[in-house]
């Protein structure tokens, strides 16, 4: 190593001098100078720096997924990113404590200032989400208004543009649906999975018919539950329920990239597979993260502003609540732990297949 | 201080040889031991015994609540416990993440032992329910049936007999019942606070009548909205608007009562309203972080057996999440920021009454 | 409510133009981009919002602190802020793990082009530490040599001017002395708590005289741990034994403060004495959770470096956990702790004084 | 799946019946109940669970490793239970918040009961500490006598005997010792690390000398520590120093162990040791984690009680805060980062060894 570079300062290399001149209180600038005003800013400030990070590491998770194939050691990496984007998704929940403690009454004394401002115009949480894999489709109007109503021209094309790349979601899928192992010589995972389903549902009917304690009224409600549950497992398992059920916006998932993120899930102990597994564990990991940050942020704008006319003049809390779940985008992959079977009747994977999901280097 | 006391042994003390022995697995016992299981066990535990410290702190308010009048000094006591609550509930949250390293999988390996045990079955957290102040009435109900069907008849007679005592619920809405100031000589809250309404919300009706960036249907439903909000501030200070809306059971806590805690959060920062403010805060804190944990929970469910039959043949989560928001006690408190004005246009309190509020000491 | 204020825009608002675009990788202009290099931006970027944040929080209770008297109501204002404060640093300690999802061997790829730039450079970290009352006296050096020697010119300058400036410590100091209620007619605190500490150590002394299970060895060393305690009281009341302790350094509190403080905290129950008690506890809480950041973040640093030459040159962690007790401002509050009298054995206050603590209003 | 197994009634299962009668307040019994002795308790006896469940945990990690081999799949399990350790360490170290909501006035209603019981009696939490690998010899001692004086003879034989179990450190150390790959067919880990280290350090002394802003003095110092590091890199390198250093407790781990952990860190990349790095990774966190949390417990402690004689006669926090890092057990680990070389700088390993390390299966 030798030296090429300048001595760095660190007020400089962080470039604090913009950074912390980028704090004008609008109540200030009207004479009327609220004190909380100046951690209304900062922490959404907070949060933009965040979602920044946020965008920057699934950019490299996407571009890791990008190609034609994955190498299997960078898919470690993957992880490795998203768990930090889960660390980074808790910061962000326990920032909404740091909000709470200005009290409705304190924002009332800048909050008119704001009008119609709203976090509804967060570009980059809109990337974030978009990104991901969320579907202009599948959001929830506000108002009967899209989702990009209130943006200015030039954010609802950099959106727009957006919503024409490739997402996380597509990658992943197309990531799946390329992992071979489901049909192996004399191993075909679909129909070996399907029969020990069945096997053990039925027996799931014999535990609810003999049982003692039930009334006849919850048995008849359990075996009706059981009878959707078969044909869940047939909906999943068979290409063309599940195919019209995609349609109806029930899967997302390809048929044939479900199939592969069960084969993974089931099959999480051998070694090729331990990273896959984490991986898929990391994208329901976010999607919960950011599901239960936009529901405590949605309690905090209840409790904040009650069911008024919010900063942007939204109708408030409930439309954000309603988000929470609708807005998550790999339920797909928490849905499959419906579909589980314990590993006593999981099918026994051919010693072939076994091999192949090893190591090279045996002790 | 003389030694009556004899020596005391930290392992006896906490009696630690029976804590630690309570923990025996259905599947040791059934002979395929499951690892997991212990953390089930454990986990659920912890659970239990924070849900005794918040009956013994809840019991405590309860009591200072309980008489004819509350000595204005307890009232810090009261706060300190309830906070107390809060902080447990924090650890109560995040005790999920340690439930949530049990993956799907490693559940399903003695899932089958429980049946039809459940967590709707924690007859303490009811307790904490119905002490507080959740009716029975209000309750969602489960697969048609009421909360308490899975009961053992031991703990449902336990819990009705609950539900005859007074809750917290009702004992801080006797305490703001009585609270005075509201009728003063030459001051009448209701009605100085009511005309401030008015002149706010005209100011509002011009603010978007005037807006250069709104659409016309945008403006018109903001003074839809607004027409709503004047409505519905009505129906807060009219006490015949007021008691129709709670036969409906829109609002729970009485007129007079809504009006105190409306006066306690208006004019807080006089030192007798301090105390009394942030008593209403942590009842809206406690409420929320159960609000949150419920929420939170529920997705851990969703995670853990999708959408199958629970462990107790229940429909899964999303019973829990709709309880989450429904089983809310104090949500009359959190709505009460729909209705606060800024300080700048609150009614000035006459000087006799300001004095009142004050101590007796002045520097 | 009329409008005079033109629409406000989410983004321009947060400046978000600006504040996102002050995130420049050394290792990418270099054109060895270093991914890891984003985050290590952000995360400090983050700090540096949350310091100034705190730094306006402070600079509000000193300047409620700042004059001649304290209005009684403006205490509660100042805890609130306070409690603001530690919501704050609870973020501060949290977000070390966020970074601590940078491993060592990931920090290498881009750590020489960030020489000899330090966290040490951080000035609104240090004015925080100057503005709650952190002696420059007290400082521990760093190298033989002096804190600020790493910073700018410009920079040390205005650390200077501050240091002149009052604290927060002085100002929290000098309310303390003014507080009367310590001498009342009938009633000196100093002499009545001085007697009740006599009696119960007595107590103690028998007790561990007595004691059953205690070796010779072990009744002699407690005996001695008491003796010293019993001095250690005398200390505190002693106005000559505390003056000579202030002297080096073991006091830094004056004693008039200090019995001040010890009468809020052993009757804080009184109304009067409430907030004043919770600002002395937010005080010990700020405290505290430096002491645990500064830890923390040694214990990082370590795992990051380990003990060779840090970003700066510094000779790493060693002197980071050293700062964390030793820059502690307000120990003498913690330790008032040692000096507490259980509520049974406190000297009861004449009914005048009790009288004067509590409220004008009655029931 | 047949039903051999009967109804499953939560509260039997959870033994609450026996769970919830172990809370005894002392202050009860003797006739004066203190209201925060049951918040005492509870939390105490939460972390006696969650201890209960740390030590389950550990010794399947130690079961894992206790053969002559360890399958490679199943190292991930091994992580994911560590993983899950740490977990349950971040609610141990929140739990700390709801102790301090207890004041130290409130703690005095009834520590007197207590005397001389002590969380130094907590032999589960001992027991963690041996099975993880702390060395008798090691732990510091407490009023010049050994950690165990204070137990009873039954708890102490306990201690004795676990003291000659293998401790996790042994059996990583042998894990890591019998790893091949540090010499294969014209690969030296050892003496190839090496020279990568000596050219790293002579290009930093190049940096120094030349550095334009660093005084003399200054240069003098990094340079001196330049020495010393490189000494240091000798003593981790070269078997005979790095034995000598060992024998003076300088080093712990073997010079063998030390060298496959250096590897494994450095070529984490590589999928054999993805999960090998991830293990070492979580020991330095459990390590990490309960150095915060012995720390933040001395805290606690020391604001509870001051310097005064502790429950149990200690001689407080000073004691409890020198453990903290002391009782350290992996920082051979955490240390290594010390000895580690930017990704360029890194030998390149041998292209038969990479094909070892890598899968069976190639895309």
């Amino acid at each position: 190593m030798d030296k090429r570079y300048p001595d760095t300062y660190y007020s400089d290399y962080l470039q604090l001098g913009r950074l912390l001149e980028c704090q004008q209180r609008k109540s200030e600038s009207y004479g009327s100078p609220a004190h909380d005003e100046m951690l209304f800013i900062i922490v959404h400030q907070a949060y933009e720096l965040w979602f920044k990070q946020i965008l920057f590491e699934i950019d490299s998770v996407r571009e890791i997924f990008g190609g034609d194939s994955v190498e299997e050691k960078r898919i470690g990496l993957a992880v490795a990113r998203l768990l930090r984007v889960t660390e980074i998704q808790k910061i962000l929940i326990d920032q909404l404590r740091v909000l709470e403690t200005m009290t409705p009454l304190d924002f009332l004394d800048f909050r008119d200032f704001l009008f119609p401002a709203s976090g509804f115009q967060s570009v980059q949480f809109r990337m974030i989400e978009i990104k991901l894999g969320l579907l202009s489709a599948r959001r929830l109007k506000y108002d009967e208004a899209p989702y990009h109503s209130r943006l200015s021209g030039e954010h609802r094309e950099r959106l727009f543009d957006l919503e024409s790349e490739t997402s996380l979601f597509d990658l992943v899928e197309r990531w799946l649906e390329r992992m071979p192992f489901l049909e192996e010589e004399g191993f075909r995972f679909r129909e070996r999975y399907g029969g020990a389903v069945v096997r053990m549902l039925e027996g799931d009917r014999d535990l609810i018919r003999t049982h003692s304690t039930l009334s006849a009224r919850e048995k008849e409600l359990q075996l009706e539950e059981l009878d959707r549950t078969l044909a869940s497992f047939e909906s999943l398992l068979d290409p063309d329920r599940h195919g019209s059920l995609q349609e109806k916006g029930r899967w997302r998932l390809s048929h044939r990239a479900t199939l592969a993120a069960l084969f993974i899930t089931a099959y999480r102990d051998e070694p090729l597979l331990h990273m896959p597994y984490r991986l898929l564990d990391c994208l329901v990991d976010v999607d919960e993260l950011f599901t239960t940050w936009r529901y405590r942020h949605a309690l905090m704008v209840h409790r904040m502003i009650g069911a008024k006319i919010g900063t942007g003049g939204s109708s408030g809390y409930h439309y954000l609540k309603s988000t929470a779940e609708t807005h998550r985008i790999f339920s797909d992959l928490t849905n499959l732990s419906t579909y589980l079977l314990p590993r006593a009747a999981l099918p026994r994977l051919p010693d072939e297949l076994l091999k192949k999901l090893a190591f090279v280097y045996r002790p």
